[in-house]
């Protein structure tokens, strides 16, 4: 089998997605997702102007080779548009590989190793009151874990809530500007779990994301602080491109952590993996540079009983979602998935397998990932610039959104 | 003052280059560089599609506010698109802060700490002979400090090496294919730099680079049989994703070690720096989010007593090389800088203040950083890809270029 | 520019201070600070018996060049006499830059990153009342951080404590002896900080000083037991001169740590920065040896999280106060800065551009560092020598201040 | 007995030192040595206008509580100013105490452990010949050690040679400036000792000081070209602010190391000693604050295994020479001790008990230190200042002299 040819498209069906289309010379074709929040249109410089070239030719099922001559071909590694770039290519790969064995894909990743797999939604409210209906309202949908994120008294706007009836971080027309006070948030969010943990009683997991705001000891404190709630996990803490800022929060609580959803390749997990510093993983499969490389991560993570829990925001386009069911289904150290969904618009150009059912997510059994894409549809969504916000501090200060 | 517009250029004058002019109120501009060799127009993509418009109305004299809303504001960290696009705003702004201060950027660097800055060439040559010939060339010119790089007998293509007259690793059309062995490899060098040692004597400063193709084990044997002939330094040994390898070249080997053109953030030298591993820090002014960053990354090395050899291929383009002058010239942990001339076509359209004289570069006294770019003549040269090479060994592996 | 002449002076407004000013050719000059608290006239010999024949002739631009003139070429390196004397010259030479490229000094250093920059006073009291009664006053005033020191029963005399108007621990005649118990301090002060936050709230930052006087594993219980009361910092828990023994203090709290302010080099900061061993940076810039230096503790600092939190009492005089606004202002990675007010008298000796308002102070936008030195006036305030105190166990052990 | 006056005396017989005489209401006095080469009068005035008033009437006996009440009581700690003054205190008292119980010092410090002392001189010459001819020289006149430095073909001046008949560093007028070339050093120095050994033999101790001008790459080079030669020490190799550089040092050599005459704490040593990184203190008894401060550092010493090898310049007056004489003598780690005789004027100046006889020192049996003082003779000397040398790297970069 070769690749004859391989198209980007990008598209707007309620938030922008960027898609990667092979096509091979028999008849076969996959698709991967190259979507890169507030900076799509660069990956789709850097596949189409760069990576497409490349690929013409080549034989699909060398996946491994072809990984490699991305990654290290490039010279130049590493970071979210490069591995974004990587990832898009790798899960049309894999999509060709299963349709052609006409095998789903989890069953290329060692077959099924659950019957299904846990997800997450985003719970969130102005007040503490409405995010606790919000919580309860997803428990009664049928999730067993829920994210909670609650206004916080005397700031303007808040991570991970709402203003309207859906929560989208990136917005059209010039980048947000949110405002932040660690000391207002901290003193704050114990009381909030301590809340949501009366009204809902010990049996729903709940997990809760920093969002990068802290520094180690600040993430200790809250840790915890945090620690009679029991959180599933206490996400994203600190910026984490220093690894061993981690030593630090691990030595002062026992809440779990995950971390990871704007890394991008293994370098940026090995000393928190091998000291045993986090609990989950959660760099996606579109992020980390496709499925080839993820298993490397999920074998390292392995090793430290440490657990997958891959970013599952709006953003990630069906096909990562597609990809991580199947990978989710198939490897041994599975923990959970984030589950933000997708605009309805965004359902009908993926037309999709998975499906959700009582708070667990089945990627379904067709061939390669179950996902494709309407073209057609896509065109009518045409591709509007939109930005992740970013946060300053009260006296102006240029902060971690 | 404010940034009122900001234009994206790419031109080819003998090879690709991307340029960022911002334009003021007061009618200052400033320019600055950012080619990424082989990926170009994502970086163009990068700073048109999303950077420019967070750019209008600003204060260009907030570099360090500009900075981190580009850095932290972007989510997506890191990676050579992301900064190589915060990179050339970021030189662009201190080439306007210079020019309306009226002052050369070293003086806002802390001022001139030597005369001249210390370059280093590259000779090379298909055969032992050709490339002692090919140093004594440099010498003859005045260099007191030459990198040499040697055809391996028995391999088709050495890294470089050129075929024709001038050295350039990228090549319009599709990607070169190297082949590579490490056995041939570490067998030849310490018998070249015998070579050259005897004919040139131990007055000039030799350097090497292994362009990331041994493992660290490799270059503790190449490091330990190179140490007779005091190499300057011994350049980018191994892939260094993963910092800690360098813990065991450094136990094995005195000879000086040099790593980083590939690198993008000062997270990449943390543990190479505070424990001593390198001695020279390669990541250059582009590569690095420009010099706010570099600053900083400097200012940890002085620390450990690392000092700066930054990149300097024709890759980056001379409002780079502008921009490294002066701030080699005012740090006082200067080591050595790469010089790669650029094709006169270059030189051209990017005309400059700085001058090389025997062995050293100044970047003159003009205002800011004293390159303009000359957008007509520019025009004449329209962008070409262009790909560096890839490599692999003689069974096929892709490896490391 | 060539530097012409420089004189230092020494006057008594209030208390003691240490002025250098340096003279160029071209009308510009520039002033620092060299007040070293109790050990003055050894700084006015440093400077004037060794280091002002010295600056005669040199281009005052080259700061980079004449701080690593003083610094290395003063053989004998660090110390509080030594760095005091290079950061009176170093303040002075940004001072002139400033005003020579007519510019304020935060523009050379980055540029606004902030509105202004919050600060905290020093509240005390006899009996913790007192102390409530005097955060709360602060608080009227504005303040939206404040430190809180607490007369301890039982015991004669409390740092931090005043026993007339106004807090001043340097005094007239010979140096005051203070007793000391560890018990009763490490006792008591939980249940002052239980009381003042009862009384104020949670919405104002709370700071606190122990001025070396526990041993690492006492400054963890105290850290411990303060840790419901969410302190902004505990500051100088235990001499530091042993810069592992933070190890120990953090493994046991998640109290935010603040050392330093008797620090001179970064090399006092590395094992407790890398380590993130603490949370912010207390080195002045008088006491670190000037903008120049600071720029590189700073620089490591924001690598691993660490703050500023600069001292900012008394004995610095208003051109170091000054010179901190601008260095705040600018920073990224600034956290607070300590405002103890000058006496009315020096505010007159040394008119400033700087101003508070609301809990925040501000620079002012004049060239250089917006502060001036009146020489007659000065001279009507002749130098009175005034020593620190020092402190004693309750059975007569000579113990830390 | 008390305390009733105290005196400094400053003078120049051949070279500047700094005196000062404790006086007692028992008629006894005792003389302690402040000199801090290039800085002098900052000492004298760091005691006469701080230190001085605090000691009169105190107990002379009560050392212990006097070196802490002017090492903690200064609030400011370390660096070589207070340091030195504190040194000076310290002799004066422990001279007093051994003249009061009329016993020299020594006994006052476990008494005699060894017959003499073990003495080398600096041998050096502006050439190989000339400098092996100056070692012979010594070893004829019975020195069993001697330091050999060497001019270095192709630099204008070498730290350790002198120009003129006798080595002198500190100069009169302006700072001399040096030239530095860390090749040419390199490059050299295996060579110098080769010759050296070949021409002396193995059975004379061989040491060398590297005058903190190497990486610490570069001093591991060095250490072990130097091998074959058996140096008895390898000193000062780099810059040792930061103490954990010779972590990388000492892996590649067994060159002993002998690091510290710039030192002024124990804290300077902790990770040196503790990790077994050096093999001999230079700390002397002027720098390091004294015989008290020093009995701790040779007892942390001697639980390493490391021994003392006091620093003994000519800047040293002949009380700090006694002092370390005697403590030589006393304890068991004693290692070797430099002596730079001091000008014959000096030696007038100071008339001494302790006298050299093939290749040691022995301290002579007078109470106390054996060392006095003869005012009106240093009368006629009056204090000129001389100042160390500035070194630049030959672009002019500012560099380690």
């Amino acid at each position: 089998m070769k690749i004859t040819d391989a198209k980007v498209f990008v598209c707007s069906p309620g938030r922008n997605f960027v898609t990667l289309k092979i096509y091979t010379d028999e008849g076969i074709y996959g698709i991967g997702d190259g979507t890169l929040n507030g900076r799509e249109k660069s990956v789709v410089s850097y596949l189409e102007d760069y990576c497409i070239p490349c690929l013409l030719g080549r034989d699909p099922f060398q996946i491994e080779d072809i990984w490699h001559y991305f990654y290290k071909g490039a010279y130049w590694r590493r970071g979210p548009v490069t591995m974004s770039a990587v990832a898009a290519i790798d899960m049309a790969l894999w999509d060709i590989k299963g349709k052609a064995l006409k095998t789903p894909v989890y069953n290329l990743l060692g077959g099924k190793s659950r019957q299904g797999v846990m997800v997450y939604p985003h719970a969130y409210g102005e007040t503490i009151e409405a995010t606790i209906e919000n919580v309860q309202k997803y428990v009664d949908e049928g999730y067993v874990a829920v994210r909670a994120q609650s206004g916080i008294p005397g700031l303007k706007s808040t991570y991970g809530v709402a203003k309207g009836k859906t929560y989208e971080p990136a917005q059209r027309g010039m980048p947000t500007e949110y405002e932040w006070s660690t000391e207002k948030y901290l003193n704050f969010t114990p009381k909030l779990f301590q809340k949501v943990r009366d009204a809902i009683g010990d049996d729903i997991h709940l997990l809760h994301d920093c969002h990068h705001r802290l520094t180690p000891i600040e993430a200790g404190r809250l840790g915890k602080e945090l620690e009679p709630y029991h959180l599933f996990w206490l996400e994203d803490t600190t910026p984490a491109e220093l690894q061993e800022s981690f030593r630090l929060i691990r030595k002062h609580t026992t809440t779990p952590l995950a971390v990871g959803e704007v890394f991008n390749t293994v370098y940026d997990y090995t000393t928190l993996i091998t000291e045993q510093l986090i609990d989950y993983i959660r760099m996606s499969i579109l992020r980390g540079g496709g499925i080839t490389s993820m298993q490397k991560v999920a074998a390292l993570a392995s090793i430290y009983q440490v657990r997958t829990g891959f970013h599952g925001a709006s953003d990630l386009s069906p096909i990562t979602m597609a990809a991580a069911l199947h990978f989710n289904l198939a490897v041994n150290n599975f923990g959970i998935q984030e589950y933000m969904k997708h605009p309805a618009e965004a359902n009908d150009v993926f037309p999709h397998a998975y499906a959700f059912e009582k708070g667990y997510m089945y990627p379904g059994d067709e061939p390669g990932l179950g996902v494709d894409f309407n073209e057609e549809l896509a065109a009518t969504y045409p591709y509007q610039r939109a930005y992740l916000p970013v946060n300053r501090k009260e006296d102006g200060t240029l902060f971690d959104w």
